[in-house]
């Protein structure tokens, strides 16, 4: 393919934005972690509770789950806040059940006893990438919670099998771009997101045509991308 | 890979089950198709209604939306009915944004005029696979109430760009297999909802590890099985 | 009363409109029942389930309920789906509410032991007399649930003390007509749906005047014609 | 019958309770009437406003509607709140649109002009017949706003066609008894509710049986009794 | 402040409009108080019930807590219901949790054993005040209930500890009122709710500026009438 | 009074905690502020849209509005989301209509122009006093807003008044405390939330007695605490 994308602040193709996260930015929970991608920021904290939902009862395992939300103002012009509203979105339940089943993935519930592990994922200001942000930061807030329990006593093998991180790639007139910011999603032919562990599996693939459908091989030049960008975050969760 | 699966029926790993599409099933909609993948059994509709939503109103295009619902006994046991619940689960809400994704991608909008088509798509008998039964027959469906418009002259050149389809493949006990029934799919390592073009294009992949992460090689692998699949219901839709 | 009405298909004033019951139109419930009345078409489901309602618990008696739905292009024009405006309409809750109890009518709870039997009542197609429809339908759905109860050897007497059916009635343009369809509902001056058991007693009897009210005489009529026709219901029913 | 029932109060069987209307019982709306039947008292308002809801516009048809609540401890044991809970419960429903329709029975909504008059019927205390006590007085109510829209020249003709109360009549013990109150409807076999013109029409008839169905003679000597009691009651609201 | 406002009937600026207080209004709840502060009447009932909620159970203590309604139209135009809306204005939940506040600082829940008591304030008429005169009147309410828990031999000792009585204060054009009704509440600048006890201390205080912020020493001259009001309520209180 | 209470970190009763300002905090809003109260940190954003609530439309005038929303896991232990829960609470509801009227109070609405200022505080991490940093982050976040729409020329005049700042004040152990953090807001005998402006002028005054009634002496005490206090926060607005 020879058509050519400009990227804002000179970023290539294949280049993550910027990523920072900060461990213990807040006080209270297990687990809480504000992740960066770019101008994309998520608070990710992991809560523990002595009790599973109704279906884990009695089972001797544990359960992880996640929650997800976005200020009102994380965005461009006001969004009105769920709560007021009443309900969740569709778009903020399929977002929190994608970043469960994505952590769940890598967790051997039955190492963690009948507990569960909350991840909230927080939007605080949103700039594409928010859902692939927010498995990347509750990795290590939940991974930051199991270590509590180990340090407490409380389990004394970790249930985390692997790592796990997400990142987006999509075709925005027709060039496959790494971590899509919010003008590159807005205009892109196509968008997927890709959720691997530390082992290179994938955990979930979801790739959605807005427009122009794509093929085989467009598929496979966003997975080479994806999977670039993940053993990248991967490194970047271990250093935190 | 030299494991084995033995379906029921005798069924083949690369095999749908018997497709049945029964166009004009009820007699109010513009469209109306029960689309029967084995024993899962969906009635779709399709509505068309002299007005769009608010995003799209003075556009001088059109909409097309679907919704999904499954009947309290469609499935083994008797689920909670959502209007009685007063609310529908994150599961429906994935689904019926799937679907409407999904049809939208062979619109163009612009030929539809300022009209909304709603596909409601209703499990009256659920055994793995209904929302890709579901897009499969909302197209006929669709596409029955298109040409109705063509017919009364309200359109006059069809705003369907190509046909739409959708099967799931999954890996069970290390077998990839196309279109899943109920016992398959609980059993399933890997499950993947493909949605292809008459042209062979993807309109939308999603692949989730259950239990096991899988390789890119078991993801074209599965491909492989979706596309024969898909190429095989486009050519029943057109026979309809 | 010398005036006249024509109905359509030719049929008399107290003819019942063509009824068919199909056993056995679902494979998961217990008992699965679709009844056509002309067009009016409606899925009847009886759901087993070992548990009762709080207000049964412990008392060694079961309980019987129903709810009701239509779907959305089941009638002229697409209805809002209730699941999807958050709440049941205070038409559905009457008419859920008309069947629980019509049902229970017949039924000795005693003899069921501390389990519940949910009659889900579906309308696929919506033409008049859904309610009426519904219940005589549901009847049957019941009695195939009890009899595998029986087969089961989880009872070991029926708690079915007698058949129950239902019709509507009612004067357009002077003339009382039995089991309305949808343009003679929509014209009638006074609407009454009667529900009665095998043996000729009234279990429910609802009578509105919609603009003139109605005299003893004409209720007379209504309720005469009524009785013929849940006659050849119950017979129906005893025959499918 | 040879069957008797002691009535409390050494009330008749075909004797009403003590009924008593008094107008102007608050201040703010154009109608305000309490009306008790025995120890049940309903407060029913009448309240005219300048709009009328969507189907109604621009028909120059006013709308006839109303509302039913009942005080949380109107009754023996406390209930729960309806706005508490979130929603209002199918009886609370049925009644109210039981008391709309009634009203509306009596109402040439041509003359009312385009203006809503909404009957809110909240009960005080409750001690059986609470819809019948709430459609006797709404009716009282809905005059004094009716003359109160005259006096003001903002209609120069009543839309009020014909008086319209209600009674509840019931077989308990085999007898036949005319106003049921608490205690006796909780043991009735049969409860009917019956609401009828001044002029002696039916306008709603809803009789169901508890338990033991019933004949069309108890039906017949059901009417009579309500027959009598509305008689009373239509004089009694002209009185007033 | 030489500013002047002349209050209807004639009214001093430091005078409390007629109060009458009636006990036994209704017949079912265990106290059931009518409070008239003027034109405002509310309903206040007292239900005992022998559960607490959660976070009481197993504490051998009670519970206290109040529910507040307004009827449509107790108010110059009809507020729509909230049973019907389906949710409780932020107005309705912020004067609940006051009166329930307000009762329970003179309750000694130990000696209440575990039952709570709720206290059901239902405006039926409002003129300005009603928050205050609810919990004047459930106060009086209370103790009725207490005195028949204390006849029933179900405790021994009353967990009444002092009276508790409410009073609206405010400045209107300059000038300190007690007791604000409708007219006056809307036109003030300021608005204040003093809670107090028999014993002259602070329950609860809350004081709003509309519009024009107030000084330390209107809110002294505020206090000062509202101490006079209380110490006249309570002498009410125990009286009736 | 000779009681004494040691504060966490030395801290003086009449000492705020350390407080900081970050402008700028997010960067889509017209203003946001993170405010810090100690280990109390709200997130305050200022959002500006060009229409107004029906009842201020074609009044030329504007409208002030909050929202306010606690991150599940800004407490020590988790809360449920009210997202998912699907209602605010009511002491949501309190506080947010609380920062609503404590803005309005300083906002002259005339000189808006016709559109909405909505402040977003959403607790990041709670410590006591969130309503009370809340208001005071909003200020600033308005006035942020403010300013931007006078440098867009939107407005030629200021709406802004004066400045408004909150503190939380209450007696722990009998000695009265300024800007209470949660333990001791938990251990409190009465709390009491003071909204004041610059000039220095009362526009909400909330005190509540838990447990022990409060006297007029203690009251005034509170008031001087909570007036140095507030005079510091107006004082750090002006300098943020």
């Amino acid at each position: 393919m020879t058509q050519t994308y400009l990227r804002s602040a000179g970023r290539a193709a294949n280049q993550l934005r910027p990523v920072r996260i900060t461990r213990g930015f807040t006080v209270h929970a297990e687990g809480s972690v504000l992740i960066e991608f770019g101008a994309t920021r998520v608070l990710c904290t992991a809560s523990v509770e002595e009790r599973v939902p109704p279906h884990k009862r009695g089972s001797g395992e544990g359960w992880v789950t996640a929650e997800y939300g976005m200020l009102p103002r994380a965005t461009h012009t006001r969004s009105d806040r769920e709560a007021a509203k009443g309900k969740q979105s569709g778009r903020t339940q399929e977002i929190q059940r994608l970043i469960g089943r994505s952590l769940r993935a890598v967790f051997d519930l039955s190492k963690l006893g009948e507990r569960t592990l909350t991840l909230d994922c927080d939007v605080i200001q949103a700039d594409g990438g928010t859902r692939t942000a927010a498995i990347t930061g509750a990795f290590v807030a939940a991974r930051d919670a199991v270590n509590r329990l180990l340090a407490d006593g409380k389990i004394t093998e970790s249930p985390i099998k692997d790592a796990v991180a997400a990142i987006s790639v999509g075709i925005v007139n027709g060039v496959p771009l790494l971590d899509l910011e919010y003008t590159e999603d807005s205009a892109c032919d196509t968008d997927m997101n890709v959720v691997m562990t530390g082992a290179g599996g994938f955990v979930e693939l979801q790739g959605t045509a807005e427009g122009v459908v794509f093929s085989r091989d467009e598929m496979n030049a966003l997975l080479d991308l994806a999977d670039q960008g993940i053993r990248q975050l991967i490194d970047l969760q271990s250093r935190a």
